[in-house]
């Protein structure tokens, strides 16, 4: 049994907290807002997340990040990508704790992975980080649905200690040494998602989408070879396994909003109408700026990045999914 | 202009030989039925497939085969896998005409993949062979929505002359020269897609559905590597595509398949009640052969056999995907 701290009771922090108390775990939830960790302690719900779910006695909220992350042997950090690195800059992780990082985006402007993002502003090393990653919709890992998961981190026996940390009957983490590839992969997919919702938002069915995917994971591949990344993490459960999860799933928030697009809505009316934030609607800014350093070409990352900006419309990306001169497929 | 002979009107072929009249070739559609060719000849309608898909009037359908393939430049094989040698048995591919496969299996027993099929019975050279595949459900493709697809052949020129043959406005074949591996992730991804909907019919949602997909493309690429396919296939349309479009339609005859299973049905009274054939419900037992002689482990594989044959119910299969111990990705 383990001290853990999650940092973050969003969607995917309160299910990460749910499957650690399941695996016996002295959890505490940091929150925000008061009203939330007085809802969480005394009616043991989550006001804004899973509001049927009743989350187990033994889940501690606190709102003050100090006192939630006193004695944790393992801090998960839960908050959105773009916002990690100011609530580090105003939180001191505990010494020796193990940093889990579940943020999927790449840093606006730094270009920066999440766990390269926690080492610049706190200082702790990489052996000391681990990325949790793969096909993990938040509200099915609260029904305790079956999943995988893949946890990585550059030092190995960090990778078995989270693996071990969340291994519950219904959730499987797998270790990879992979955490350039785990992040890229993770960050990249809600930019392919989006692409997905758009098409499916259009009419098109299980071809178009498959083909999105997989054109989108051939150039996800290309970007994460030219970073360093190991290219096999890409067919894995971080790439193959997260793409399809967040693609097929219409409960996916970078998925629907997608479907928005293709439905013909523009981003400031699905953005004003919709209380959560679409990742990838960030990611692809950070994703382009990834492929123009990097000299990777990346059609459809590109086409979303112009449909965001309003400089072109949904059947841009259908078109650059299809309109191009034929030729082989690894090119 | 080519003269194309399709071989086969059941969905698959009927809208490949519409795709080909779309480019403008001259298409001769075999049907074994006389009444079949008779409606396709005189109603422009294909009464078992897409009844309210008007086919081009330029479409001929032709019930001897000899007849059909008079004159032919290209013959594309469109009928099912395992009963592709006793067809090819009766007939006679005219002399230098192309011949590209569009089944996708190993033929039971001796383990052969479709192009080794054609070959043996036929003698025509692997260099005179294609293998069309990828992510292409026949309704949207008769439908005109847009998709890519893969077309291998060892002979770089008969993949390019087939690419160009079935290139259209809106589906977008890229040439690969792995026959190897297309063919087998053609034929393994229906066993994978019974898995999914075996899932999917418990009740299970997008997690476990992306990780049966993840962890049975692992599967795949383990024993294509074995069998001398190039790895890089399996992420692109040929392997993850296919897989993906087959996983997520619910209109996939092998998803379809296990759904039906996971509600607790026999395959007897699944078989029963539907025309079509699950291909998945045979190429198991191929694989699984091929599996035993490469000494590869294919977990999901075995436990689809397992459930078909009756040995184990449709909880073994979630069982062979998450109740392993914990491990490394990639092992």
């Amino acid at each position: 049994m383990s001290a853990v701290t999650v940092m973050g009771s969003g969607s995917w922090g309160t299910a990460m907290a749910l499957t650690l108390c399941d695996n016996d775990h002295q959890v505490t939830l940091w929150a925000r807002r008061p009203e939330v960790c007085h809802k969480i302690n005394t009616e043991h719900r989550n006001p804004d997340y899973f509001g049927d779910l009743r989350l187990p006695d033994s889940l501690a909220a606190v709102d003050d990040p100090d006192r939630a992350m006193d004695g944790a042997e393992f801090v998960v950090l839960a908050v959105p990508a773009q916002s990690l690195r100011e609530n580090l800059g105003r939180w001191t992780i505990p010494d020796g704790a193990i940093v889990v990082s579940l943020a999927k985006g790449v840093e606006l402007g730094t270009e920066l992975r999440m766990s390269e993002v926690i080492t610049q502003v706190t200082g702790i090393g990489a052996d000391r980080i681990a990325v949790l990653t793969g096909p993990n919709l938040s509200h099915e890992i609260a029904e305790r649905q079956p999943a995988a998961a893949v946890v990585a981190s550059t030092e190995q026996e960090t990778a078995l200690a989270v693996q071990h940390l969340f291994h519950t009957a219904t959730f499987r983490p797998y270790t990879n040494n992979d955490v350039i590839g785990c992040e890229l992969a993770g960050a990249a997919k809600n930019v392919i998602a989006l692409a997905v919702g758009v098409a499916a938002g259009m009419g098109y069915g299980a071809n178009s989408g498959a083909s999105m995917i997989t054109r989108g994971l051939a150039e996800i591949i290309r970007l994460g070879e030219a970073m360093g990344a190991d290219p096999h993490t890409f067919s894995g459960l971080a790439g193959v396994g997260d793409l399809v999860a967040t693609c097929s799933s219409p409960l996916s928030r970078n998925r629907t909003f997608g479907e928005e697009i293709g439905r013909g809505r523009t981003v400031a009316e699905i953005t004003a109408s919709t209380r959560q934030v679409a990742e990838g609607v960030k990611s692809c800014k950070s994703i382009k700026a990834l492929a123009e350093e990097y000299g990777v070409e990346m059609p459809i990352t590109y086409a979303v990045c112009a449909v965001i900006d309003g400089h072109l419309g949904p059947d841009a990306l259908v078109r650059a999914l299809l309109s191009r001169a034929p030729k082989a497929e690894r090119t």
